[in-house]
């Protein structure tokens, strides 16, 4: 094996100019994601392909070399999946921006380093809508996406990213590029291959293409606002809306939240609320407002003190603009460790009741909100880096909220995924027959794991 | 390795009476699925295994025994994924009946021997809707469902079963029982492994129970009927249709599929038409009856001889049924080579035409019925067994459309799988790197191979 500054000459030789970047300020910048792992390493290089094939190259060079390589999307992950590692390559897609629509397939065909954001642009274009919205949607990639199995405000109708993948390009560990599924709607011929790289979070292969699923344009949805003076009413409502008809959003924020949101928006929320919840519904016609009707009338009954239904487009969106503001809002109050637990729905209370004896109990400041029709929270704990007792405990609640989330039957991450940040909760969560199974796919596919190693499996 | 005798009497001995079955009139009714696979052998025993563990215990001893297993649902699968092996244990999922339904999670856990219609019947009890709907659903097992990734009619709004199923419980090759997944509508924590297992036909383990995602009750339907001179005219009312709407339905019927329906339930259909077409719309108040108006403006315009909406769901329901009695009354005629070929939709018109070539070509009836929403078409190819060189024929034709659907950008098996009927195309159809890929999750899982050897991988 050369050494390292020669095999990265040979790299810097191999692809087009620009693609390898060492400069020390540019590397560091890549060091972490929005989650910013403590423990991020300094990379070798940055590379930043435009084509599978230059993709292609840098695999075949890795594992030449037996260097590690890290993807990265637009690094806006909240689990540490694209956490720098000391001697690697930070594989950037960001060059990677060609998107094709088909409007007859109702497919699009895009590279990965596209943002969510653009990809719903370029469709919207054609008349149609790619679906799955994360909070992020205006920063995230494309392949950030499916590399997590994003989920977003809209899953509870219409479901995540991995329903709307088609078909796949990617590159293996040992260079080798494969094409997996396409622009045919239904398609079961050999194992569901496109379905396991969904998620992977860049420990199989590195995703270079995308066929997307695309739909019709959604309708104009009719929003209700309700507030609770207790969380346990709130989500009594949710379990009983999902079981009569299906909200295009049903969304949950806790008293810190509102008052988060309320500080910056002046919106007038009513910051006494225990709780807030945001829904919507996008059936068309009369539908749309009779469900609308529904939901305030199931709010009513559960307790809601408040209860507010519109069909005006853009009074509804000030409500979806609130709960998108809400992790913002609450991170004006100090860094945030982000949590993603999910749990069946009828387990939410308790979940959010158990994290808040867990926030009392570390004397810090957890704000949760929700994709409450999904049974997936967000807990935001708030802490000063600088305070490194206080850090200290902000690590120990985020560990205590997983622990909480699994003992209620629920998931340590619905839609972030595991990344370096909740690893260590991972076999603990599936268990050692689940665990064992997913290190043997991970060592069919990557022999040499040198594909982001240290993340999720 | 003891004799194959001594080694079956140690497995009646682990199992509970009656769960081991020898006879060889009963063996010899296991050797077939619905595909007939002429080159079906006689298999050791067939075992009727009630809970996992059950399973667990045949999957160790046939490792031990190095003994082949060939997973079977109820029967029904139409590329003989359930095709019997000398000296092999069918393994039949019968008696593996329960199911819990949970409505407040809006999911039901079921063992895989259920059929498909019994487990819309239980969750049907607590207002909820299993939407996966197999043409064969009132005979087929929900497991096998799963093992094929089924699909149906409504799929072209509602998606396929890897869309409902959020957890499984499988047993590996070598007897150790896995749980993935479970009552959690987002879950992101390790590999998409659900997803895997399902579609696989049996090759990578085998299901002992699935919780189902479940949705509220369907709204009644507005149907719309029309008939055309030219496939082409209703391949491209497919197109404008999907492109704007979301139907809950969408079939297509040839000249043939409509004159076999007509010969069996008289109902006065146009037998002079090219094609015949039944959509729906599942859309809540006057946005279904909207939908269906436009699908009528829409036939309308591409030229449709007639055309005939309601919304009365009984008179919808007789349209829908001679769609579903397309098969038996194409059966009618001989036997039946049941092809499932998708395209692009765009394609749609160009592989009907295709088929009709081939079956000119080899002076065969070929009807062809579609999901022509999903683009995935039915060519059901009639011979008489007994006549030697009209089935060498029709296994000519077999291939022959498929070929022409992958020359046309489309799959080998849309809904029914890849069993051995179709496993000689695989390998072409995937590509070498694919199936490659294919063939290394396989090992990873089953190094001994001896999961339904010579199906699908």
């Amino acid at each position: 094996m050369a050494p390292v500054s020669s095999a990265l000459e040979d790299l810097v030789a191999a692809l087009p100019e620009g693609s390898v970047v060492t400069d020390p300020d540019i590397v560091a910048s890549y060091r972490q994601d929005r989650a910013a792992d403590p423990d991020a390493g300094t990379a070798l290089a940055v590379v930043r392909p435009r084509r599978t094939e230059e993709v292609q190259t840098v695999l075949r060079w890795a594992t030449a070399h037996g260097i590690a390589v890290v993807p990265r999307g637009a690094g806006t992950g909240l689990s540490g999946g694209a956490t720098a590692l000391d001697g690697a390559i930070m594989l950037s897609t960001e060059r990677m921006r060609d998107i094709t629509v088909d409007p007859a397939t109702r497919t699009a065909v895009a590279q990965p380093g596209l943002l969510n954001a653009e990809v719903k642009a370029a469709v919207a274009e054609y008349g149609l809508w790619y679906p799955p919205d994360p909070s992020s949607f205006e920063i995230c990639s494309i392949g950030g996406n499916i590399a997590t199995n994003a989920g977003g405000l809209c899953c509870v109708k219409y479901g995540v990213t991995t329903d709307y993948v088609l078909g796949l390009q990617v590159v293996l560990a040992d260079g080798t590029a494969v094409r997996l599924g396409g622009p045919r709607l239904k398609d079961v011929a050999g194992l569901s291959l496109t379905k396991l790289f969904v998620g992977s979070e860049g420990t199989l292969g590195v995703i270079t293409e995308v066929t997307l699923r695309l739909l019709p344009p959604q309708h104009t949805p009719c929003t209700v606002v309700a507030t609770f003076d207790s969380v346990q009413a709130a989500a009594d409502a949710v379990v009983t809306i999902t079981g009569r008809i299906r909200p295009s959003m049903l969304e949950f924020m806790d008293s810190a939240a509102i008052n988060a949101v309320e500080d910056k928006l002046k919106m007038g929320l009513d910051r006494t609320a225990a709780a807030m919840m945001v829904a919507a519904s996008d059936d068309r016609g009369p539908a749309g407002a009779e469900d609308a009707e529904f939901m305030a009338a199931v709010f009513t009954e559960a307790g809601a003190t408040e209860v507010f239904s519109t069909s005006d487009p853009a009074e509804g969106e000030a409500f979806v603009v609130a709960r998108r503001y809400a992790i913002p809002a609450v991170e004006a109050k100090g860094s945030l460790l982000l949590e993603d637990v999910g749990v069946p729905l009828p387990a939410l209370a308790a979940l959010v009741a158990g994290i808040e004896k867990i926030a009392a109990h570390h004397d810090l400041l957890i704000s949760v909100i929700a994709h409450a029709g999904d049974g997936n929270t967000h807990p935001l704990i708030v802490f000063d880096p600088a305070d490194a007792d206080m850090a200290r405990r902000a690590d120990v609640a985020f560990g205590e909220i997983m622990d909480l989330a699994v003992s209620l039957g629920g998931t340590i991450t619905g839609e972030h995924g595991v990344g370096r940040l909740k690893k260590p909760w991972l076999a603990g969560y599936l268990g050692p027959e689940a665990m064992e199974l997913n290190r043997r796919i991970k060592t069919a596919l990557d022999p040499a794991g040198i594909l982001n190693p240290g993340a999720a499996i």
